[in-house]
């Protein structure tokens, strides 16, 4: 029930544009889960609320080890000033690896809202101590399409997170 | 004058493939520089010495906000076990930024040997305190390709390393 006290989880969505970011993201996901690739997906808002690109991880369909969803949304993105970037949010499906994490803090990228980090925590802790806001939904639909790629190809996921197959 | 107590520098190659994996490297930066483009080059090999990869920095070529050099290098090399990363060096002409330190981390690369770090210093001690060996040269020829490429386009080194124009 609802109560003035209760703090806001840090699993709702706190701009207006973030329902409309998350969901191309998510899109993308599924689009990649469509072509048989890692269903994670990624897109890059303005604060406005002005798509700057989108993208899903290509390491199945392009045999690709550098895009991951978020690099295949900032890729998209085209070359962009640095005031463009820091008055942006990425938003991904899962959890951002160190690349893509790397990637935020190249770019000074403020903010990034995260589908689910059950699958994957990735370098949540140190974008938070560089300073950006790490937002975490804990949507079950994100989980789903990592649980049964995984389930299915194991080994593909190994690859693309550089952990040995067991 | 050597002594056996003269402790080894941080700018000698310590491994016999070194000096051609930087060389590879270089040849890459130099490569950026005829084709107008910002002048980082890298390459991945194996400890072995079987080079599995090799790109420079694609910007300007490429309109490409994500392929730096590493990045480059790690795209050309395409998709790998975590066991071959996990044996290998990445040679940089300059000290890898935030998203090619990530990349280094994400695949387990446990070696970079970096031209130079006087242009930039990137992520080297995050790099370090995960545990990769990081082995700098100063070698001038990285240093003059990049401070020939700011004075003539500071603006688009600027935008390559997320940074606005003074
Ligand atoms: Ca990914
Ligand atoms: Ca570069
Ligand atoms: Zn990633
Ligand atoms: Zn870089």
């Amino acid at each position: 029930m609802f109560s003035p006290s209760t703090p806001t989880p840090t699993s709702s969505l706190s701009l207006p544009i973030d329902a409309q970011g998350f969901n191309v993201a998510l899109t993308e996901a599924q689009n990649g889960r469509t072509e048989g690739g890692i269903p994670i997906g990624s897109a890059l808002f303005t604060r406005a609320g002005v798509q700057l690109g989108a993208g899903h991880n290509m390491r199945v369909q392009r045999g690709s080890p550098t895009l991951h969803a978020e690099i295949a949304a900032l890729e998209a993105a085209g070359r962009q000033s640095a005031n463009v970037y820091r008055d942006s949010t990425l938003y991904t499906t899962l959890s951002p690896c160190s690349m893509c994490s790397g990637a935020i803090l190249l770019y000074g990228i403020p903010r990034v809202v995260i589908g689910e980090n059950t699958t994957l925590v990735g370098e949540e802790d140190l974008l938070r101590c560089r300073g950006v806001e790490v937002v975490v939904l804990g949507d079950a639909r994100c989980q789903n399409l990592m649980s049964d790629f995984i389930k299915e190809h194991p080994e593909i996921w190994y690859e693309d997170i550089g952990k040995p197959t067991a």
